[in-house]
């Protein structure tokens, strides 16, 4: 029995999208123990008239909220009491707990996962891996897209030796096919950073280094990981997201311009609708925070019930597969040639 | 008499698309005087029985060929009589040439430019600034996009100035409102780089700065420019352009997989051809390095006449809005506090 920790508060959907995503994923797995953090009273009402299997679902009273424009510092030092910040210390303080799955800010998260829990032996930087769907039909990730805005070669090398075991472990990726970020396909392309990264890379058996990718490649289907400091892969996830969405709410926009166009979307309606789950990142769960002793995922903030319960089946197959010992193995036969 | 020169050989459609786009520029402005530059004979037999002033175009012979591989500092020490270097060293030379208009490689450019032509005073990196369509139905320009993978504040607020001065002049933006491409919105986002900038644009009144900017919102119609460093600015361009490129290359695919989608498309033909050309990145003209003394414009490699056609346009109009000397007056109103 695996037991995980449902952060239910700090998302755009809260406690209802946390409370129905726990409930979906308790009943899809019976090899589940979920812990819901946050105001007792509400989950309690919020899991009133539901069925469950009460025996494997516990409520962990958090009352204090975490306010938007808080400062992640301030946060994991004065609000002890909130939904994610008890959620980090029981996963810090109690062995039988694995795992924890929070839809919460993202800065008080990473500040909060990065000072409170112990980072897997080896690794000098945790770094965030989110999917995304790629046109050919599959998925790919990024590493990192935001934990570590500044990175040196080193860093770069562990973030590509983590998402590819962690592609390989919960996805089934074999020798997931892993690209670097730059602004061009050739070697000497980019910075001194990236220069460097690339014969690193080319050194490290570990990873299926295929070369470097322009972002333009990003959804082609040709990659299954891409590795990036945090601040260009943030760019990144974040560009490809919003020309989608954007593009797609332009078509709406343009379609009601003239009847015969209403006409021709609605014998494509089934399209269009499948268009849109498609680019929806919730149906590719959430983004993981890699390197840390013990799982941590975090859902978009407006992350509806649906989205949840992936993150959830995630961290459960983060914690089966063994993925944090794979980790410490594969990053012991590198030297770090720089902190 | 604005004379401008176009580089004919180097893209993907050459000497056909650079031949055809300085004739319609030619007819469509009696203030142009063109010189072309590439292989006589390929010229004069691309322009045999074509229609236009003989008296305002010019053929310079560069028999030379730049290939793909080749290393742009080879090529400025190597192919002087390429149609790249060849016209970079005229511009240099002559008084009475004013701009470059190219669609060969994107490195020998930059790099022959920024060894060959001068820089205008106080500018300390120039730096690439195309111009995209926002969903909104404007445009948002972007400053640098590629040429300085490394930056300082001090060249971002830079980039800032002179592509503010360059929305104005050349496309009638008032104030044009300028955002810092970040990881997120709020001042203390991002590395110590962003940090700085943030601050120094705030105290640069020669700029409309309304904050940071999250990659996502690029597209969205709220800002008229965006300041980044050459790396992610050239990862969130290619990126809005890749995303957007397959997004409609997988509903084309779709499409075809029922014959009632193809029928509901064939009623909103019209409209599939309208976001196609909206997302043309040729519509838009080129991308224009900013701070050089005299005007280079670089069209996209794979360029057809109408984009050739553009950037000549925006060259003739870099020149008599005389966007030099006022990027010299507004630099100079700054100390730069680091080189």
């Amino acid at each position: 029995m695996i037991k995980i920790l449902v952060d239910c508060f700090g998302g755009d959907h809260c406690p209802e999208a946390p409370v129905a995503g726990a409930l979906a994923a308790l009943a899809a797995n019976p090899d589940l123990y979920l812990i819901l953090t946050g105001d007792e009273a509400r989950l309690k009402a919020e899991l009133a008239g539901k069925t469950y299997d009460a025996a494997r679902l516990e409520i962990v009273h958090a009352p204090e909220v975490i306010g938007c424009d808080e400062k992640p510092t301030d946060v994991i030092r004065l609000k002890r009491n909130s939904s994610m910040m008890k959620a980090i210390i029981l996963l810090r303080d109690r062995d039988d707990i694995a795992a924890l799955v929070s839809t919460g800010s993202t800065g008080a998260l990473v500040t909060g996962a990065l000072v409170r829990l112990g980072r897997i032996p080896g690794v000098i930087r945790p770094a965030f891996c989110p999917i995304l769907p790629t046109m050919a039909g599959g998925i790919v990730g990024i590493c990192d897209s935001g934990a570590n805005v500044e990175v040196t070669p080193a860093h770069l090398r562990q973030f590509a030796i983590m998402a590819s075991l962690y592609l390989e472990n919960v996805y089934d990726v074999t020798r997931p096919r892993t690209a670097l970020l730059n602004v061009g396909k050739e070697a000497e392309k980019g910075d001194t950073i990236r220069q460097e990264t690339y014969k690193l890379l080319q050194e490290t058996p570990s990873v299926n280094f295929v070369g470097n990718m322009e972002s333009r490649d990003f959804l082609s289907g040709n990659y299954d990981l891409v590795v990036a400091d945090g601040f260009s892969g943030n760019v990144l996830v974040k560009s490809t997201e919003g020309t989608a969405l954007e593009l797609l709410k332009k078509l709406k926009k343009d379609i009601y311009s003239r009847p015969i166009y209403k006409l021709g979307a609605l014998l494509m309606k089934r399209m269009f609708q499948e268009e849109k789950e498609f680019m929806n990142y919730q149906n590719y769960g959430g983004s993981v925070l890699l390197g840390t002793q013990k799982v941590v995922v975090k859902g978009h903030g407006s992350s509806r019930a649906v989205a949840v319960e992936k993150c959830i089946e995630q961290a459960w197959r983060m914690e089966t597969s063994r993925l944090a010992a794979k980790i410490e193995t594969e990053i012991a036969r590198y030297e770090h040639y720089e902190e």
